[in-house]
């Protein structure tokens, strides 16, 4: 491990991507979007997949200065092509906009087809809750867990995002399997047991053992048989609404993981409530739970609440990354 | 268990409803959604709901000829109050504006504040799904689970609805806990484990054990702590947007679970996919999972495809209900 600051890393990036081509307006806010998940503790979705990321760009699946272009356009509905471009760019573009048709209509939706892995999907979420918006947006994804009755991998993580704007705002950034492989990896490689059941082993029954469901790669959906129904209805109505590819087609003919699907939905509260009074009603959900009795060696919690410490944390001593991820990036 | 025929059930309820004073236009409509949700096998929130329906109209919790009114319109989002009015006839409604809404603009929202229990929550994405729209929906609800962290019952169950249309259309109809209360006390009286963990136990381990996990009422939410985060996050768009109670204010001051927050989304494939092109992605979608290699003694299985085997069952045979249930409701 090694600690980097938040300027650093976001410098390297920045730099990395301008030598690829991309022009300088969109490197910096593509290499922000690395640096800050990184410094929010998501350092899967930061730092640690950097590297993958340019790799796609030099492998011609990333498109740098590909933006996304307007389709089809009904008053708060609007339908974008991303052309292949960067992910994260394409999403907080399209959630921009989302933002901008909600603040004309109280709500606005935009359905993306033909862009690339977002990254943290929670980016996308405070970025609404920071122009004042409910958001909600999700994505589909490569098939990597199987159908409920089936063994196979047929639906995809699809992780469905929700925020509420405040200080800090609640944010829920959620895949539809339990435990995604590189937490399974994780948890193997430190020698532990998933602190839930996580999927099924050979012998077709759960099980809390990593490598046992890396083994039969049959993640269990969050609620068996809802998260799966979940995931299902989450890429239907994302390739239905965007008029993109579907779990089914990215798994066949974008094997690496390309081309996918997104839909992203904001209201805007500076219109829906602009005395602002909304904002009493999220403290009261949260003072309830807080108010709760705690469980066993815990306490309850608010979702999203634990990046406020982790970013002042990491601004302060700055961010821990794996020498060798830190080490790959300075040679991109 | 007795067996009654569609007609039979709706028309019991429409003249019992009348002879609460039910205007007949609501209490035909009212009666319908009962008897639909019978028939198609979610006789918990079908018949034998219908006689506590009854009893909260007795009590004045339900106002039979309240009708939601319009509080404040933005284009395609909008903000109704429900006037303590029949839960059923208030979603109806509100999923019906949201669709005209859609029709005028790709998109429709209406949230809708101090109405009451839904009954069945599909009904709504059911109705969506006959109007050619993507149909989406939320309830808050009175506090059953616990906050993530907390041991006593802090969130709301907060069923969430999710419909694409299509012969059969599939049909998510969710809510945040692993099993309902019903479900536990009908795997108890059967003298039976549940077939995945649930919630936990005296000793504050997971267990299967119905008993014992409606003695301490901790059930599960689904994905343990995702679940908890997607119910808190639900409950406060619902009330921030409809302007309504939280699952706080509702246990707090309306314990008989009256005065709840929903949300009701639809997307118009009229208008955004006039073609209809968009109906082979969901063929895809299906042909996809059931392609899949079927798990230990099942197979892959469509979210809602088996409403249209059951509805046609109990047309076929009559609908099955409790015997007591019948009796208790033709002495309404």
């Amino acid at each position: 491990m090694v600690r980097i600051t938040y300027d650093q890393l976001r410098a390297a990036c920045q730099a990395i991507l301008e030598r690829r081509g991309m022009v300088p307006g969109a490197s910096s806010a593509c290499a922000a979007l690395f640096a800050d998940a990184t410094r929010d503790g998501v350092v899967t979705h930061g730092a640690n997949r950097f590297p993958v990321f340019v790799a796609q760009i030099d492998a011609g699946d990333i498109l740098v200065n590909a933006v996304p272009v307007l389709e089809q356009a009904m008053g708060a509905f609007e339908r974008w092509d991303g052309r292949f471009g960067p992910g994260n760019l394409n999403a907080a573009r399209c959630m921009d906009r989302a933002i901008e048709l909600a603040r004309a209509n109280g709500i606005g939706c935009v359905a993306l087809r033909n862009t690339n892995h977002w990254m943290r999907g929670g980016s996308y979420g405070l970025q609404a809750a920071a122009a004042n918006c409910i958001g909600i947006c999700w994505t589909n994804a490569l098939a990597a867990m199987p159908a409920w009755g089936g063994r196979d991998g047929r639906l995809g993580n699809n992780p469905l995002v929700l925020a509420m704007p405040g200080d800090p705002p609640v944010l829920v950034d959620m895949s539809m399997s339990q435990f995604s492989y590189g937490k399974l990896q994780e948890y193997r490689l430190n020698h532990e047991k998933l602190p839930v059941l996580g999927g099924y082993g050979e012998d077709g029954n759960l099980t809390d053992d990593p490598a046992a469901i890396e083994a039969t790669r049959r993640v269990l959906p969050i609620g068996h048989w809802k998260g799966a129904a979940l995931a299902t209805i989450l890429d239907m109505i994302a390739a239905v609404l965007s008029g993109g590819n579907t779990t089914a087609d990215i798994t066949t003919d974008f094997p690496r993981e390309t081309g996918v699907s997104q839909v992203f939905l904001a209201f805007s509260m500076d219109r829906i409530g602009p005395d602002g009074s909304w904002a009493g009603t999220v403290e009261r959900i949260k003072d309830y739970i807080r108010q709760s009795e705690p469980a066993e060696g815990t306490s309850p919690r608010i979702p999203g609440e634990r990046f406020g410490a982790i970013r002042a944390a990491n601004d302060r001593d700055g961010i821990r990354i794996d020498a060798r991820i830190w080490e790959k990036i300075l040679n991109l």
